[in-house]
């Protein structure tokens, strides 16, 4: 089928006005926010509906037109842009947003919904969505599920895939999955949602997620805590773990780091003298999480932020480490999972390969769930990526915790899965796309 | 291969000892404790360790016999035991339980650890393993990953899914996959591990997993309420789910069903007038739970227990329904999931067709999580099963909730699932199970 054929036939599934199919049109869905992934789409078809996904992916299986899923398009590993040749398919005008269901804590979103509506409806039925990162105002509900995405909440709510009580899809061969009851408790055949969650597109496209919410924590507290090493930082996470239940957020970064974010917001240091890691904790609840981490940190010296203020004061020294970095020039990005008792080492060995390629790695992430965002200054070409992956693998963490794959990072999934899992992967694509039209070349090289 | 070529095979790599041929050796592994499923097993294996497994599965595998792996045998739909001619796969062995990783919070267990001993493993780290059911001091970690356990905690804490950091797995080829990295985030390709959580040993022999553990939560209140209806019961729920963060459990029964209990532990009504809807609730923190459940609660009138005894005394009237059934006669039991603006519908139309067969309908279950225990007394043949299967349908609800599908309920899979649901989990099955050997019948007919 030609392209005009294949658009035709597209138009009167989703209208005319939704086939995008001029170069100037297009553009915007071409390629990614970081500008590092992208490629001249076939077209873009933007259903309404989930019947109209439905057709949309019938045609293209009819036409052997390749499919990449698009959300927001704030993805880091050009899961969701074409690589060449593709359909676009963007979901974003799948933005039905329900009532919130207040006995069962859940709430229908469309795939399109962004984090920040979503969050919003949340807080609005006295409720919380229970993620949240610094994409919420673009990232949508279905791009969220399809990569499982995470943030700095994940180490008390978990991760997107906690957050999905259900889920509609459109499968490869055009057929529509539905599985969003609301009962939380559904061990009726293999939890397909489950599959579909962190999948990127390959195989099936996301059309609506049941959202579960979690209860809203009013009272808030931060403390920013200077430690000798990782190894500390781990020993007063395990003690908070313990002792402070309402532990919600973990994250560290380093001293040069800092200094980056010092520089660049024209701040002093907080915490002299300077300690080479920093810890950066946030208790939630509906007591008196102030004194609870008050206890928990004992004769541990802190800076704590108990009013909104000066918790944003604290994050804002985590939370800048993204622009400095970003005015400091292009970095690599790379995100990644280390075993806590191997960070250290991690961290370490890091430095000194990046070193050696005379670029600057600034390291920071979220403790609690081992993850290490790397972002590497200075480095040509992707040899420093693949030797930062590599020691990733050494220590067996996973070469990817809340990004995704995408195509990225496709070709080094072997340093982080089995052979086995690999052939299983393979297997399970297989059988649910067999003629490999959804995401080609995510995920699974 | 015939049975005691097969069996001496096993033998080489189990050990003679752990090869079950005897009708009288092989008896404890052939019925469930329901007595209502099993079969005459081909001979019983019992490995020490994964590798074991993994080659006991690949000679089962080049031999043709099919595979029914088993962990504590205390499932409810006949998916642990023999349906005729099986080789049991028995997971006890794999009893090791590793030292509680306390900085993330996690412990590696086996297959053939009873919850009661991850549970014991946790409190002495100061943690809590999040999930708990009656049948602890048997159930294993593997069958209830295997089937998705879920318990009156999964309000909070989510089923075992959501406890499930990490899992090692035998495929139907022999091969194994591993993800054990203790890291939280972890999205570097498909989920294999979510897929396996509930697919009751059709697609892979959970052989350890990683159990992601929760905060201890040391102060706890219960509270009973009579209710007039179900609806006021979820309006009373989505009040404590928006005032009270510390809610953890929610149940509900029937002034029917409390009658029985009464008379069986010969006690007096807790509530008079006696109302027809009771609901249950437990609040654990750290703080003060019994002033937050008392704000939450405003006006309406509870028996409130803050202390161990008292706390007991009110579960009591709950968790005895199973016992007092039992002293009533053989119940058909089902565990179903029903939304819960469905739910006062259901449970009027389930007694009214329970009655029409002339047997008792005895109803109770986990509110927040929509699950409603029927059991059926005195009714003959499984005419009513399918009856309340199709009444669960019909309000969109699902024929399993926490118990799985097992051989059970296989032939009513498509009440719950589509057509386009259950040819992608028959595509999946095919995937990684292309000859059938592993648990055959069960969740798919």
């Amino acid at each position: 089928m030609a392209a005009d054929t294949l658009a035709r036939a597209l138009a009167d599934i989703v209208g005319a006005g939704h086939v995008l199919v001029e170069a100037d049109l297009r553009a915007p869905y071409e390629t990614d926010w970081s500008r590092r992934f992208g490629g001249a789409a076939r077209l873009v078809a933007r259903p309404a509906d989930t019947a109209q996904v439905a057709a949309v992916v019938a045609a293209c299986g009819d036409a052997g037109a390749a499919i990449v899923p698009q959300g927001g398009n704030t993805g880091l590993v050009g899961a969701g842009v074409p690589r060449g040749g593709e359909v676009v398919l963007s979901l974003r005008r799948l933005d039905a947003l329900g009532e919130v269901d207040a006995a069962a804590g859940q709430v229908d979103a469309g795939a399109g919904v962004t984090l920040a509506a979503l969050q919003e409806r949340a807080r609005a039925a006295g409720l919380d969505a229970g993620i949240d990162f610094a994409a919420r105002d673009s990232a949508t509900v279905g791009g969220l599920t399809a990569v499982d995405a995470g943030g700095r909440r994940a180490l008390r709510h978990g991760t997107m895939r906690a957050r999905v009580a259900g889920l509609e899809a459109v499968l490869a061969d055009g057929g529509v999955i539905d599985r969003r009851t609301g009962v939380l408790k559904d061990n009726a055949g293999y939890d397909l949602p489950a599959l579909l969650v962190g999948s990127e597109g390959t195989l099936g496209v996301i059309t609506a997620v049941r959202a579960l919410l979690v209860p809203r924590l009013p009272e808030r507290v931060v403390a920013l805590i200077g430690l000798g090493g990782v190894g500390e930082a781990a020993d007063l996470l395990a003690r908070l773990r313990r002792e402070a239940p309402s532990l919600e957020c973990a994250d560290f970064f380093l001293d040069d780091g800092l200094q980056l974010v010092l520089d660049h917001l024209r701040l002093p240091a907080p915490i002299e003298p300077r300690p080479p890691v920093y810890l950066i904790v946030e208790l939630a609840g509906r007591g008196d999480v102030t004194s609870e981490l008050a206890d928990a940190l004992g004769d541990t010296d802190a800076l704590v932020g108990a009013d909104g203020a000066d918790r944003h004061r604290l994050w804002r020294l985590r939370e800048a480490h993204t622009e400095a970095i970003a005015a400091a020039g292009v970095a690599h990005k790379l995100d990644v999972g280390v075993p806590l008792p191997a960070l250290a080492g991690f961290l370490d060995a890091v430095r000194e390969t990046v070193a050696q390629a005379g670029a600057l790695a600034v390291l920071f992430g979220h403790l609690g769930d081992g993850n290490v965002h790397v972002n590497v200054l200075g480095a040509e070409g992707d040899g420093v990526d693949a030797a930062v992956l590599e020691l990733v693998a050494e220590c067996g963490g996973t070469i990817s915790a809340e990004h995704g794959v995408g195509v990225a990072k496709a070709r080094w999934l072997s340093l982080t899965r089995s052979d086995a899992e690999i052939a299983a992967m393979r297997a399970v694509k297989h059988a649910l796309d067999p003629h490999g039209i959804l995401n080609p070349g995510a995920v699974l090289a």
